[in-house]
């Protein structure tokens, strides 16, 4: 990898444009693959604090099949109750509510919140861990070209970008905002915290200028790329090459931000509140990693003192967001002698119009959906957008998929992208809004109805309830009508589990050697497609005939597993086959089973962890698959699962 | 440090001889103290493969004391079950029994297996996060001198001991022992397995031999220490120096044992299994991580050739071990391609007559205590004598205790290294023997007692049946009559928690987010005594109002808190006060109980993780912590424990 001394031209398979959350999910994607690629950001390093936080139960499990969930587990803080504040008849705010944070059995994580550079920290270290690739940091692209021609040939390379190196002044943002107050309670001086805040201007032209007009080391490089992705965020230059829009409105709302230890008597400062005072503005509290809480707090005195467009960000400081703290808390006291980070941001919400030119050139993350943060969705979102075309990516290049799969990277993300777009919408004028004094205050915002959207966020929250629709890669019942009498998208077959939404995972015991797992931990991201056979219970006659037929099938020099694995690799290495039988380890022999549901290797013997069983762990109780997956055991069931986890098809045995 | 350019005269508080487990375990636990610590070990490198793998429940237990079992839990492979195979009525070998490996509920871990070299990583990367002691390699003590006239002065440094560097050369054994089989299937050429083996001579005096004749890097160093710890392996330098001696005796039983990735249709290659073959010898599998399997082998041949005394190593290779194995497992194939370690040894007991000079030089591990391998205690018991060890040491360097604490090192220890010992010399005669025909045989071993004798070894090898007598700091109930009528020892008081055992777990909310904690997860090795106050329902008046009075004697300016706390660090820094009490969460308020029990700092605020309820969670269930504990909530109690989690004494309130 030319991160040093970059050589005037360069071909690669995909070039990222943006190392932030987004871009570095889809680097730590092809790192799992043999294929060439690059990714720039035009910042010169990492960030260290503050920005984005929360982390759904979806995005926990993704990084759980990239192998390092638990250090973000170990290292977060765990979300487990959320208390809703309201002002009482007197307008003094009261708990009213107290909810669970993350569903209960939506998923085997909970919502934790932990500081982005770490999740940063642990997307390089894996990338390092699998692959050369390297982060080229203060790499700014600073020119775009697309030969048309080339679009519709998976071999060629369509676009050219050329990129420049920063000098080291250039591409450090001032991003150091810790402080202490000093003994006597006044601020130390502070830097600027809104140089990443919407309220703050795109400095990318300004980064391009610095580069062209720095003769030391700025060495123009040209990459030939056969896909190019914009995980540049919401000012993204890629987007901007593409001649795409973000679409959608700002609102009055002004909100600051304030990463601080609290040294307060407000009672659930560990706890996530949502606090609506009775005239002064909403607060949201999210308790951090160490000992920090995030403190989201509306700030009305500024909107009163904007004119229309962008506010005037000189009146917004650390001082002035925690007074209007203070306002809304009151009775209670708040105060800080260490600050981590602050911001300020504007309300709005926007989505793109397009998200891919020519499934050639695709846009993810911040580049096509902002809104506001408050509901720990951005990082996510953009993480799973990634998530979702990395494998995709990587299957066209690697010769695996015809590249019509790419088409459902818009139609599945803009989908998102949407709802989420409408969920903030929404959400963000409940929580801006004056709380009603009684039924008949119109203008004022029903506590009661803020608190069902609440609950209905938390699902839309979790991540878990993304449900894609039918394409290429997606088979629903209601499709069975288009694909005439084929035997796919038998939704009854197993009622647990819907096509379109992720795999939900339930623990099953290693048939080898007893160990309980959870179903997910055993469908990591490592680009393989899974046929996972429930053969329902094989002491039963009949099914054992059944699985030794499919087994024979499977296995056969001319099976579809074959066909699509080439030649020199191992037979599970693109489509790998999982086998739950029902009943108890102890009634089946591993090797009384066909070779495809346990292959053999000539070096290193039998595979001993392709099947499990339904059964009573000693020590971690019984997952109940067949019950918790609707499949009868007497019946079967088999189901296909994309690399990412979604289910593509149910069939029958 | 002076790791690379010794100086020639050192005073530390510790000086640690020996960088295998217990040693690192002793340098880690130092490392969370501000206390001079040296650890030398005359090895050039560490380990890289072989070498001991079963970490018992009590040991993980104890790494996640010390915040990283996380590492171990995910690359060990786990043992869940245990198959015992024995001769049928036609010689035949069959599955007898599965039983579970840990006994369920004992602990919140299950043993695990993953290889030292491993493990000794995880300790020098936390030691390294910790503090600046660094492992001395290829350094070899070559003198000790004890001043006696000091000994009783704990300020004072009776410990002269001068090491030498050696060469590169010099420290680096022959370690690297795998091997792939040809594609004839013949050996490829393989060093000597049995450097490290009990059946190699001790080359601690070649080494001296070759330090003293280096003169270009040997720079004698003169190391005075208040105290020094022998963690120099059964071969000790430390112990020689104080004319110790390990006392027991040797058997005629010979193992080998293989590091393997098999190739196999033995069914049960996963489990670990007891394989008592009728006539050819018995085989323990143990499965390992990335797909190794580690066979002991008992050697039959190799018995029948030796001539009293040591065992003519010559004789003994890979594929002599392997042939044993395959006579043992008849009918079933045994093979493979690839063999990451081999070694060999002599089944013996021995146990040190001293652990201590004058409680200034300690003997830990393997210098006090030798045995075979196949029970997976050795690296366990070990790593357990310098973690009962290191917070005394610490304490009394820092002044925090008296002396006299030290004296239990040996009491506590001694005692469990003789149960070790006595389980072992059983345990290896049962597995060495050849089964009973019949009841008539009664040369044979009866496998029904051997079935026992391994039930009966799986819970002392959890290592949670450690019970410490009394001292002057396990206070049983039975000493009640001795210290008059002191309230102390009442068992009755919390009848699930025994003075002298390890405190056990159950999961507790935080009051102030939530959150559940296994309860031991809060007892951190960072050198506290904890007072756990068991305060009942405190929805009871009669239980608020003794909680407020404790939390002012305890907060008190004259309290024995803060009498055994230096005036310059936090209240809660030698002792701290845990809360557990009964009921609801949402009953109780952090900030109605008294300061003592979640300390204020003028910083940082409350201290928001010291109170805990036992109360139903979320997602996790209820811990029923009162119920577990035998605590009755009306009652309450109070419990003093350990730094090392063991009670001290139990109280009323």
């Amino acid at each position: 990898m030319p991160a040093t001394l970059p050589a005037l031209e360069d071909h690669v398979d995909v070039l990222i444009v943006g190392a932030g959350p987004a871009g570095l999910m889809l680097a730590n994607w092809l790192s799992r693959f043999d294929i060439k690629t690059r990714i720039v950001d035009k910042r010169g390093t990492k960030i260290f604090n503050g920005q984005a936080d929360g982390l759904q139960s979806r995005t926990l499990e993704i990084l759980d099949s990239f192998d390092f969930v638990d250090r973000v587990w170990r290292e977060s803080n765990h979300m487990i109750e959320i208390c809703l504040w309201n002002p009482d008849e007197n307008g003094k705010i009261r708990r009213s509510d107290r909810i669970p944070d993350t569903i209960p059995g939506i998923s085997r994580f909970q919502q934790v919140v932990l500081h982005q550079g770490r999740i940063e920290r642990f997307f390089l270290d894996s990338i390092k861990e699998h692959s050369d690739i390297a982060v080229e940091r203060g790499v700014l692209p600073t020119a775009f070209e697309f030969d048309d021609a080339k679009a519709a040939d998976f071999a060629a390379y369509p676009i050219t970008v050329t990129v420049r190196t920063l000098s080291e002044e250039d591409a450090m943002p001032q991003q150091q905002q810790q402080h202490h107050k000093n003994d006597d309670g006044q601020e130390a001086p502070v830097s600027d915290g809104l140089f990443r805040s919407n309220l703050a201007a795109d400095d990318t032209d300004d980064l391009i200028r610095a580069a062209e007009t720095n003769a030391r080391i700025n060495q123009a490089e040209s990459i030939k790329a056969k896909f190019v992705v914009g995980c540049d965020g919401a000012h993204s230059w890629v987007r901007r090459q593409l001649g795409y829009k973000l679409e959608g409105d700002s609102t009055d709302y002004i909100w600051g931000v304030l990463d601080i230890i609290p040294i307060t008597d407000f009672p659930d400062i560990r706890q996530r509140c949502a606090i609506h005072s009775a005239s002064a503005g909403s607060v949201m509290v999210i308790p951090r990693e160490n000992k920090l809480v995030r403190l989201y707090i509306q700030l009305q005195a500024t909107e009163h003192g904007q004119n229309g467009g962008k506010v005037d960000r000189s009146g917004i400081t650390p001082e002035i967001i925690l007074r209007s703290a203070q306002q809304i808390l009151h009775p209670y006291k708040l105060d800080y002698s260490y600050c981590d980070w602050w911001t300020a941001y504007q309300i709005g919400q926007r989505v793109g119009n397009c998200f891919s030119l020519k499934e050639r050139v695709f846009l993810a993350g911040d580049a096509v959906h902002t809104h506001s943060p408050k509901a720990g969705q951005g990082m996510n979102v953009s993480m799973q957008d990634t998530y979702n075309l990395g494998w995709k990516l990587a299957h066209v290049v690697k010769g695996y998929s015809d590249a019509s799969i790419l088409k459902t990277y818009e139609t599945e993300r803009k989908q998102i992208a949407q709802e989420l777009i409408a969920f903030d919408h929404r959400f963000s004028r409940l929580f801006s809004g004056r709380p009603a004094k009684d039924v008949m205050d119109e203008e004022g915002i029903s506590m009661s109805e803020f608190k069902a959207a609440f609950e209905k966020g938390n699902e839309f929250a979790s991540g878990i309830a993304v449900n894609y629709s039918s394409s290429v890669i997606i088979a629903k019942q209601s499709d069975a009508k288009v694909q005439s009498n084929q035997v796919i998208g038998k939704q009854q077959l197993a009622t647990g589990i819907v096509v379109g939404k992720r795999m939900p995972s339930v623990k099953v015991l290693n048939q080898s050697d007893a160990r309980p797992w959870h179903l997910q931990e055993l469908l990591k991201s490592n680009g393989r497609w899974r046929i996972i056979v429930f053969p329902g219970q094989l002491a039963t006659r009949t099914n054992m005939q059944r699985m030794q037929e499919l087994g024979a099938k499977l296995g056969a020099q001319d099976s579809f597993i074959r066909r699509y694995t080439p030649l020199e690799q191992s037979f599970d290495s693109v489509i790998e086959i999982l086998t739950v039988h029902a009943g108890s380890r102890k009634d089946v022999e591993l090797l009384d089973l066909p070779e495809a549901f346990h292959p053999f290797d000539n070096k290193i013997g039998w595979d001993y962890w392709k099947v499990y069983a339904d059964d009573q762990s000693y020590h971690e109780g019984h997952g109940q698959a067949y019950a918790n997956y609707g499949i009868d055991s007497a019946q079967g069931a088999s189901i296909i699962v994309r690399p990412d986890q979604y289910p593509y098809r149910l069939s029958s045995l």
